[in-house]
């Protein structure tokens, strides 16, 4: 038996999620009937962490056991020329046998992208959040360095979920507007793109966006600066600002 | 009666082309069905060109007559709010009564990009053409230089077209490898997306994608850079290379 570690790339638009629930596409059923295709065998993938409906990753990593002898990189290409068109292995490679997706992850980075331009833009819609109102980066990146260190992070947590202690690292939280250069296929929004990254020792469910929906508020100039620092304190979800959308939000790299 | 000018951009993902065509979804039937719903009118536009199944437009533009007394930004909001967000109307102007959006174009710009890593792009899969081997550029950029001008197109139309002359003039073709820095949603590519762009005073039918099919195999070492001045030459769709996909394709702007 051997265990494998493999690098995912995907556009979670079309999926209800990485996690299996039957009647549902979901990107770990996918990967998992492409194995299955590949080796002839069950296998179950554990990833370091389940993205819901919409949320995209560059960088998924996921681990399993098989008794395959395959070398990681022909079950990479096989697995791309099994896979849809959303769904990419990055990087395939054998693992130490003790190696586990979510209990060997020492660090994960989030990604969120804002788009406040006044007029939509049709290629950025199913990856940023778009907010009408013009946004002061400057004003949420300050904001946010409240946030940096560790912290109860309970006020960011979706409420009822099922976890020990909320308590997280948070390494860095970087906000920046993106260089107005316009990239050819989003050539509507120089300038109107923000992306916030969040590195952590560990993610809450919904944090990354219970942050962001915070942040914005920031932005917006509907709070101070020193509003969000306030929320962490609270240690209550209800202080936060909503919870901003799926479509915005990118799992980067998770590093073990 | 009034006339109206809107430009619009798209994802042509969705849709069966531009042109209204019955138990299809069209961008022209969504555009007059949402005319519709707020002029109480019906209205029959008209747009510079007709783009194919799954081509894009950054800066379409449409021309149609209505007795709308509507101020053009207030049409312009409740367009964007009647469309899908695979659409949006970036302007909208009233224009001179003999302005036609077809007829009046002196100059039209297309974009076609490329992606030459050995991994699909999981976000650029519906906006570029995937080449599992490597372009050279540079090749591609001088053997392009041949088609610059005033020449006979034939070569570059897709066979039956019914049009008059297939002489076109070519004011510029250029192919750059864009810039290595990552953006943010394409960050699997650094230094992997190519853009051809081709500015004309008109296009024949299919003539960008037969151009990009035919430059491509200088760019993966097939043919000479030469040989895209003698497939002109020969005036004839079969001495040409293969019409390019219609993903990759993007209507830039049409110049009046």
């Amino acid at each position: 038996m051997r265990t494998f570690r493999l690098t995912l790339a995907y556009d979670g638009t079309r999926y209800a999620g990485w996690q299996s629930q039957s009647g549902q596409l979901t990107l770990q059923d996918t990967l998992e009937q492409a194995l299955g295709r590949i080796t002839r065998e069950t296998i179950r993938v554990v990833a370091s962490g389940r993205t819901d409906a919409g949320v995209h990753a560059l960088g998924q990593v996921v681990s399993f056991h098989s008794e395959s002898q395959l070398e990681p990189r022909v079950l990479q290409k096989a697995l791309n020329a099994e896979l849809p068109e959303d769904m990419a292995v990055l990087d395939a490679a054998l693992a130490a046998d003790d190696f586990h997706a979510i209990w060997s992850a020492v660090r994960k980075r989030y990604r969120y992208l804002l788009h406040d331009g006044t007029i939509r833009d049709v290629f950025a819609r199913q990856y940023a959040w778009h907010l009408f109102t013009p946004l002061d980066e400057d004003a949420m990146r300050r904001a946010g360095q409240s946030l940096v260190g560790t912290h109860d992070f309970k006020s960011f947590e979706t409420s009822g979920s099922p976890r020990g202690t909320s308590v997280r690292r948070v390494h860095e939280l970087s906000v920046a507007r993106l260089d107005a250069t316009p990239h050819p296929l989003f050539p509507a929004t120089p300038g109107k793109l923000i992306s916030i990254e969040i590195e952590a020792d560990g993610f809450l469910y919904n944090m990354v966006r219970a942050i962001v929906g915070t942040l914005i508020q920031v932005g917006q100039g509907r709070r101070a600066e020193t509003w969000p620092a306030e929320v962490m304190a609270a240690c209550d979800r209800r202080a936060a600002g909503r919870t901003a959308p799926a479509n915005g939000l990118f799992l980067v790299r998770v590093d073990y």
